[in-house]
């Protein structure tokens, strides 16, 4: 049995991305590049994967009656989207010190924006407050299995397109986009590993894998803004079981893998993105000669607060 | 007889490069946009096609002696590359004010750099010795034949994939790109008309137009910076003879098309492209409910001195 059975039925609602290569970065990293890029997928990252991949799954009786997420980043913008999509109202917490941009980005979709104060339990206590009154399904960002799935076919698509990948290395934040690329990484080839790239800044995934238990961050200061979540409870038995490594990265290095993505293929992607690229380049002995996917998360910047 | 005979040749040393669309941008647009995106070509700039072209139609006793060019942008570079692939040794005269970066880039694809005083004279005069010392031909950017029919490949991809473009539109500098793609339009389309975008600050070409001769700017102070030349001798006649509209824009519309396109399609264009936007926004009514070819001339841009 596989967990890919009916991931078609996503597809008239999402984009099928392009896988972008580039000689000049070939060079510079010692080994052949695919990149997948959901910095071109709908609302601009991945995320509107697992968002419309979960909506489907929903009974006709729970779509009638909405679902509800929490999030300051592009998991809002997802389920607003996918929401949207299929005909399924969207209530969207998010905190008030969330960007403006980023809420004016969820009410264009035609989410329904309900504001909260900036800590993690005052957003689950909006958002459990919602799914009590009106009914909603909750949706977890990256801790809900059809989230993961939906995913994970950013690496199908890729697997199918370049099927002897000997490498996949995805951003690691709240474990989603690793988890299912892995299990579609194991459901669609024989032999391709899965690697995570993270910001030595909230390097809980790395530690978590070397404890056996979720840790925590104790500080976010990092530019991958999307990276500063802590695996979850259905993700992380998953990541035990099948990921070995995880490449952490200093910020500087971050950067730099960034605009060289800007400079050298053109196109705008996000520092949580640049961090997987970033992981290959702090790792180029592993890599050497092989053929490497690496997952472009997302494209969502703001444009005035670069860092270059 | 068509100027587009023998195209096929360059097709191995250049990309053919995708086309773009959005239905955002097309909703903000009011017409249906196919973005050309030489931002994606190689060395970043549609101007690889034109050197690529012109030297390929040297003779061998020509190619042998070399090629030698003044520029201070994106020609250059594309000079330094097109003569690389084929062979040829190339010459790059550059003001000693040019960018490091560009210098840098120049020698990075095998040409020699020859620096020169930072005025017109001085490029030409230098550029004029090498040519007799050497033996090596000149290419002018966008004031030869061969090039302007190189640079018009783009449009012919482009109307090719999408035969039944009402319009394109194309930023106008030098006048290569524009006169290369009228002469396309003119091959291989029935109807599709070309017009030319241009900043307000060198709107030299929208005066030529108006005065039947070629004008030239006073002032040279607009952002984008691949547009500050003027028409020449072998092209103009042609843009006199086939271009009936240039739309010029603000500094302001330049920055605001040029963050739309970032932020939309997450790709990395230059203000120059972006000029070619503006004009589609400028000028809303004409292009309404139109199929409309947007030539994106190029992505390379200093991302430490961006205009947001």
């Amino acid at each position: 049995m596989s967990y890919f059975n009916d991931i078609e039925k996503i597809k008239p609602y999402i984009h099928q991305t392009p896988v972008l290569t580039s000689t000049l970065l070939n060079e510079i990293a010692g080994c052949e590049l695919y990149f997948k890029c959901e910095n071109f997928q709908k609302m601009g990252a991945f995320k509107m994967r697992g968002a419309t991949y979960a909506i489907l799954n929903l009974s006709e009786e729970q779509r009638a009656k909405g679902v509800v997420t929490h999030s300051s980043g592009n998991f809002a913008q997802a389920v607003s989207l996918a929401a949207k999509s299929l005909g399924v109202k969207a209530y969207i917490v998010m905190p008030t010190s969330a960007p403006q941009v980023k809420k004016e980005a969820v009410i264009g979709y035609g989410g329904e924006l309900i504001e909260c104060e900036p800590t993690l339990q005052a957003r689950e206590r909006t958002a459990s407050k919602i799914a009590q009154e009106k009914g909603a399904t909750f949706l977890h960002p990256s801790d809900n299995l059809d989230v993961i799935i939906g995913q994970g076919t950013a690496a199908v698509e890729l697997l199918q397109e370049y099927t002897d990948l000997d490498t996949i290395v995805t951003p690691v934040g709240g474990g989603g986009l690793i988890a299912g690329t892995v299990l579609a990484a194991n459901a669609f080839s024989e032999k391709c590993e899965v690697i995570g790239g993270e910001p030595f800044a909230v390097d809980d995934a790395y530690r978590s894998l070397l404890s056996g238990k979720i840790e925590t961050n104790t500080t976010i200061r990092t530019i991958a803004d999307g990276l500063k979540t802590q695996l979850g409870e259905i993700n992380f038995p998953i990541i035990k079981k099948h990921i070995k490594t995880i490449i952490r990265v200093e910020e500087d290095e971050i950067v730099a893998a960034m605009k060289l993505i800007w400079e050298r293929l053109k196109i705008v992607i996000e520092p949580s993105s640049a961090v997987a690229f970033a992981a290959v380049l702090k790792d180029k002995t592993r890599f050497k000669n092989k053929k490497v996917g690496v997952i472009f998360s997302g494209g969502n910047v703001d444009l005035s607060r670069l860092p270059f």
